[in-house]
């Protein structure tokens, strides 16, 4: 099972860290890209085949230190389909490289279309009685405004496969509030969704009473996480906005249950471009600038979850 | 502007006919996909291509009467790579052949994340100085959980580039309910979703009255249509759910105004795999059956609106 797998990475590594790759061109150091730029010119090849070298010298890096990587399929979408061969490669190193991965796609769509996501992304494609795989990823994010018949989809290949999933139920950002703090019947529409993803998690639990079925809860909105805590006590919480958009450690122990389980805590730019940072980096460092912010988040996570006496280890 | 060209087109072509473009291996006829099998074995390049000769065959049938085709990206990201390219080279034919191309892709999410995924379906992406297309799409369909300040990215190439989106504001599938249908404050979310929307529509209206931002109003729950259409009275809706899913001509006819535009209706495997449905048809005649039941349905819903007295021609 999925939560199986990253609990036990967990606990192996001491971390509850993921690393969101979520290229930014104009961010990644001229000393990677000028070379594709001279072979391919200014075209999507080259900034594809700048991307993913940038990411496996990220993943090299990080391998030991974070338990996931979550590429955010749509800054390779925005290159083509030179940006997802990109994608899918970066997928398929960070797997071999003892990373889990979570593809954050934030799909969602009516039944059938919903089973062509998962299939894409967690299942197989059957052609002509053969089974192949398009994409590679051990979990995804799904998005909840079509309800349950597009998250049973899911849900399917998640059991056939071994897979996992995260459903949006209170995201980072600032209009986050906008629909999803609506209040009905006493109940905000987070919480709403809150009890349907708990609905499936209970069906999908591990050996560790943690379910494949997770949530993304983010860590800008520490009150409502406590209370999302309490509705999906076997959920995993994917739990992004530390960093760079505002969120603290201190904000995403609310994310975690008492057994110091519960959550992952991603963080993208603050880890990719640490190496624009500090002075003592430099483009050729931005590997081990890199690494050493993972270090620091997870040391950063791990120290504040044992003051608030959340240890796991 | 995108809603111009759009009501342009339905008013020379006498049509608010729109063919999805889903495509299903398992339906696509033998005579098409065998030589690809043979040339290629089992493979996603083999399912690629078969959709691309099936999707051209029937683009080609029905451009004179559809004034739009709406190619689901998740049936093309099924088979991978591959299929990614068949998505791109269908939305580039049907565009050569005349006819609007509706991205029905579900994005949606945090404020840069949207912004990369808007750069890859309506905009251009920055490669070291040079402004590159990713995918091509007159239109999108989006996500609105995220709230405005996802799709105030999409809005700001809709401007520059003169595309249009539609929100999704009451899908077409059975448990759209769930969360849509939840009451807040005696107005449905649904109804929140669509006064979200029309603040937005208001914002870019085009010389017929209409907003390049529209709605995407399920056939399947003509009540609601009726009520959406007092919401937003600028925004044109795309209406999916006619046929297969069980909605008639009589059932969007709400979704209209009184002038007799405001909609666009959708049909996939309506049209798609008609040569399956009547004995008449051969697989050789694919084709051709596509093209006589997107007639039947351009009729079908003309004739309906005149009943009603929503004539625009």
């Amino acid at each position: 099972m999925f939560i199986n797998k990253l609990i036990e990475s967990i606990k192996e590594k001491k971390s509850s860290v993921v690393v969101g790759l979520d290229p930014r061109l104009e961010l990644i150091p001229s000393i990677v890209k000028d070379k594709y730029f001279k072979k391919h010119g200014k075209t999507f090849k080259a900034a594809a085949e700048s991307i993913l070298e940038f990411n496996k010298e990220i993943i090299d890096n990080v391998c030991d230190i974070a338990v996931a990587v979550k590429p955010q399929i749509a800054f390779y979408e925005q290159y083509g389909i030179e940006g997802l061969k990109a994608y899918d490669e970066t997928c398929r190193h960070a797997s071999k490289k003892g990373l889990l991965i979570i593809g954050d796609i934030k799909r969602g769509d009516i039944g059938s279309t919903s089973k062509a996501y998962s299939k894409a992304h967690l299942g197989k494609t059957e052609v002509g009685g053969e089974y192949l795989q398009a994409f590679y990823s051990d979990s995804i994010t799904v998005n909840p405004y079509l309800g349950d018949d597009c998250l049973k989809e899911f849900v399917e290949d998640i059991e056939e496969y071994e897979k996992g999933m995260f459903v949006l139920v209170k995201t980072s950002n600032p209009s986050s509030s906008q629909l999803q703090d609506l209040e009905v019947e006493g109940k905000k529409i987070y919480e709403k969704v809150a009890e349907m993803v708990n609905n499936w998690s209970d069906q999908y639990i591990g050996k560790f009473n943690y379910s494949s079925i997770g949530a993304v809860v983010g860590a800008t909105y520490p009150e409502e996480a406590k209370r999302l805590r309490e509705l999906m006590p076997s959920s995993y919480f994917l739990v992004p906005g530390y960093g760079a958009q505002g969120g603290t450690a201190d904000d995403v122990v609310p994310c975690f249950n008492k057994d110091g389980l519960g959550a992952v805590v991603n963080s993208s730019r603050g880890i990719l471009y640490a190496y624009k940072k500090e002075e003592k980096w430099t483009e050729e460092s931005y590997g081990k600038a890199a690494r050493d912010a993972a270090i620091t988040m997870r040391d950063d996570i791990n120290t504040t979850l044992e003051k608030h006496d959340k240890k796991y280890w």
